[in-house]
């Protein structure tokens, strides 16, 4: 790392951003972006010379971290030799990737529907299950998100659906398991899978089973808290989809390709999905690239009718050759295996340490290198630090938090009540236990505000 | 280009594509997709050694030819550099690139939202125009391709919008104009415009002005059949939205960033839409990109109001570092005078010579390396040649066109009843010459179906 300070060409980024670009999920007004100069591994660099742990592998997705060199070639060898080329062909890189994700995919997902992102995997594979079942309506979780596409909006149960709600979408939400926000007064992991299984079934019955098409799951909820399944929650949604003819999505964008410390989250519980779909850690984004993995039972569906759906970069040579390399160079380095043993020796432990001295933090779960710090007032009644979708003054005790990180050199991802630690997956022993110390410091904004 | 035969090679990718690729608007059993080997500009081949002349530009999206030496070592540069940064930050490359296209579109449509491609540009333009009027409707037209996401797909006025309707699209669709086959029942150019926009304007009336968000406009339809608005047309429609205070939006995915001989369509009759959607062509593809372009009226309803909408790679710096290579390399190239000046003096006038002496060919029409030549059964009637999305046996003479051309090493972009001539922007005049030749053998396929 080279890291070299150069302000004013900071300011010159900025200027042109701040006159041209147009930033998601923000008022364009209000906002403050940081000029970033460049990045390696867990770290990214500012133009004035500040370094920061990258605690977010951005918006969840440099599972390899920033500038894997293997990567890097083999985008630069794709590059010379064939840049962009239609979905209707066949090509060796495209071939080969899709190879390796029917590979490492559970169960019999074996054929591959490439996208530029996750919002499209999950239109796709909605498409899919609607099609091969001949029914409307799309099941999903409040605490969710699939995406900003019309369909994958709808299926999403965070506030970001609401300003974009129109017309009917067919997509009825329902509770997930939760245990320490119970949504069905359980009081036991137990209790809470049992009655979160008969919540569902009850939902299908009501809406009618032979109008349901699939129900949606992240595999563990990501950006809406890190929500790992209690033991036999997914089971018990395979089953009642079986019972109910009714496709089976796993939604991995974000907890696939290691970040749970599986190569999927499915993997954990042996539950095989009929959809699966994937984005993020499948290149860590090196290239825009998602896409479904498809079971042969829907994949037999468009075997001699038309699948009806489609997108010019289906299939992108530069980012399945990004994807190739990703996937070779995680099993080659041992990547899924690390982030695994850093979330069970190093991550899990340091956390609950962490709990132990800060009265903010209501509850640590998670697993790999995907965790969630719930922050509270007070651990008592568990009122959230923030409430619900807080903006402006509410927020007040989590955007000094975040303020707290970024000063000691750490970049926090941080959603609602919730600091979530999800560094990359071959994050090291030193890094992580650098971030856990920053943390400690920094959550003593978060106590100042508890009760 | 250094092309050597390896049959056994591309029977191994074809293998593998077989066994694990799940292709776009296929059925997955009846498809025998050609395994490519490798491209330079207007030339692709395979691992027989057979060379194409690529008169699809792909998916109408390599405005630059394959392999541009200036794209590849941008992208190779910064892959080097940075490949994957997240939205919320300001990048020198994403700068740039925003500022870039910012200089190039029209009037004041000076901010960027950057997307992975087409559809997501007009979901997001679909989304701001909701948002900025507070109301529902969009209206788009009968012909039309606008991508295969929820909202994108009930834009789209072609047959592969029936299999993915579901609920309510808020979308009403109406006619445009499209004088050879005139739904006013007019005759002339002039009149066809006048009754078009009186057609607009009632569908307007009748659906309630104040519900209707937006007009989205193919500034040149192009999948749907290289559809030149007659002069007057779109000034007519800026008029009408103007008047009922409705978001215009062009779709310049495929007519833009050279296609028509200007940089952008819109530019042929000095037209502003509000907000202007773009893909392919920004950077030919090859990183998945697309965008909004945005008004600064409508920039300025999300300057204090979050804009609700945003995707893991909005802004991505492999893609916006393709684009400003580009751009750059179209402007230094001249490739936008290029394409306008091979569609006056070499294609259009060709095109026209071919009619003459082929009875198939019903109306020859387009402007820059954005052609079409609509074929028909018989002159007189204008029947077309296969029937409105015909398949199987009904659209057997299109088959064999299409086959032709494949035969004398000419790859073409065929969609219903029509052949479109859309070589890359940068084709040369002999390259031309050697497309329109092949196409004067392959179009006695068609002839011999005729009356
Ligand atoms: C679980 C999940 N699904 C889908 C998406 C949408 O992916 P994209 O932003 O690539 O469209 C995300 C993005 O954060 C996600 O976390
Ligand atoms: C006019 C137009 N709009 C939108 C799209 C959709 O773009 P994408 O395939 O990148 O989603 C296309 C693709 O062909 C198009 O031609």
């Amino acid at each position: 790392m080279s890291i070299s300070a150069d302000p004013s060409a900071g300011q010159a980024v900025k200027a042109a951003d701040r006159a041209h670009v147009f930033h998601s999920w923000s008022a364009q007004g209000l906002i403050d972006p940081l000029a970033v100069a460049g990045a390696e591994g867990s770290y990214f660099w500012d133009y004035d010379g500040r370094k920061y742990l990258d605690f977010s592998s951005q918006l969840v997705n440099t599972n390899i971290g920033h500038q894997h060199p293997a990567v890097v070639a083999a985008i630069q060898q794709q590059a010379a030799k064939l840049c962009t080329f239609a979905p209707a062909f066949a090509l060796d890189v495209r071939s080969e990737a899709a190879r390796l994700i029917a590979e490492l995919t559970p169960g019999d997902l074996d054929k591959v529907f490439f996208t530029n992102g996750g919002a499209e995997a999950n239109e796709n594979a909605v498409r899919m299950a609607r099609l091969h079942t001949g029914r409307q309506k799309v099941l999903s979780t409040y605490r969710s998100y699939h995406g900003a596409t019309a369909n994958a909006i709808a299926l999403t149960g965070d506030p970001r659906r609401w300003p974009n709600e129109t017309g009917t979408s067919g997509v009825v939400h329902f509770w997930g398991p939760y245990p320490y926000r119970t949504n069905f007064h359980a009081d036991s992991e137990a209790q809470e899978c049992e009655r979160a299984l008969a919540h569902l079934e009850q939902v299908i019955a009501f809406e009618g089973p032979q109008t349901v098409a699939a129900v949606i799951l992240e595999t563990v909820v990501g950006t809406a808290g890190i929500l790992v399944p209690p033991a036999g929650y997914l089971a018990g949604v395979r089953e009642i989809c079986d019972r109910y003819g009714i496709v089976f999505i796993l939604d991995e964008v974000m907890a696939g390709f290691g970040r749970t410390g599986e190569w999927f989250a499915a993997d954990h519980w042996g539950v095989v999905p009929d959809l699966l779909t994937f984005a993020k850690g499948v290149n860590s984004g090196y290239v825009p690239l998602g896409g479904v993995a498809i079971s042969e039972r829907i994949a037999a569906t468009f075997a001699e009718r038309p699948y009806p759906g489609g997108l010019t970069y289906s299939g992108h040579p530069l980012a399945c050759a990004s994807a190739v390399a990703t996937i070779n160079a995680m099993r080659e380095e041992r990547i899924v295996e690390n982030a695994r043993e850093i979330g069970e020796r190093v991550l899990g432990p340091g956390l609950r340490e962490l709990a132990e001295r800060h009265p903010s933090v209501g509850e640590v779960r998670g697993m790999g290198v995907f965790w969630a710090l719930e922050l509270v007032r007070d651990r008592a009644t568990r009122e959230p630090l923030v409430p619900y979708n807080a903006a402006g003054a509410a927020n007040q005790p989590m955007a000094e938090l975040a303020a707290a990180c970024k000063q000691r050199g750490l970049w926090p991802f941080v959603n609602m009540n919730r600091l979530h630690v999800v560094p990359p997956c071959n994050v090291s022993e030193a890094e992580a236990k650098e971030g856990l110390a920053i943390l400690d410091e920094a959550l003593t904004a978060a106590d100042a505000h508890t009760a």
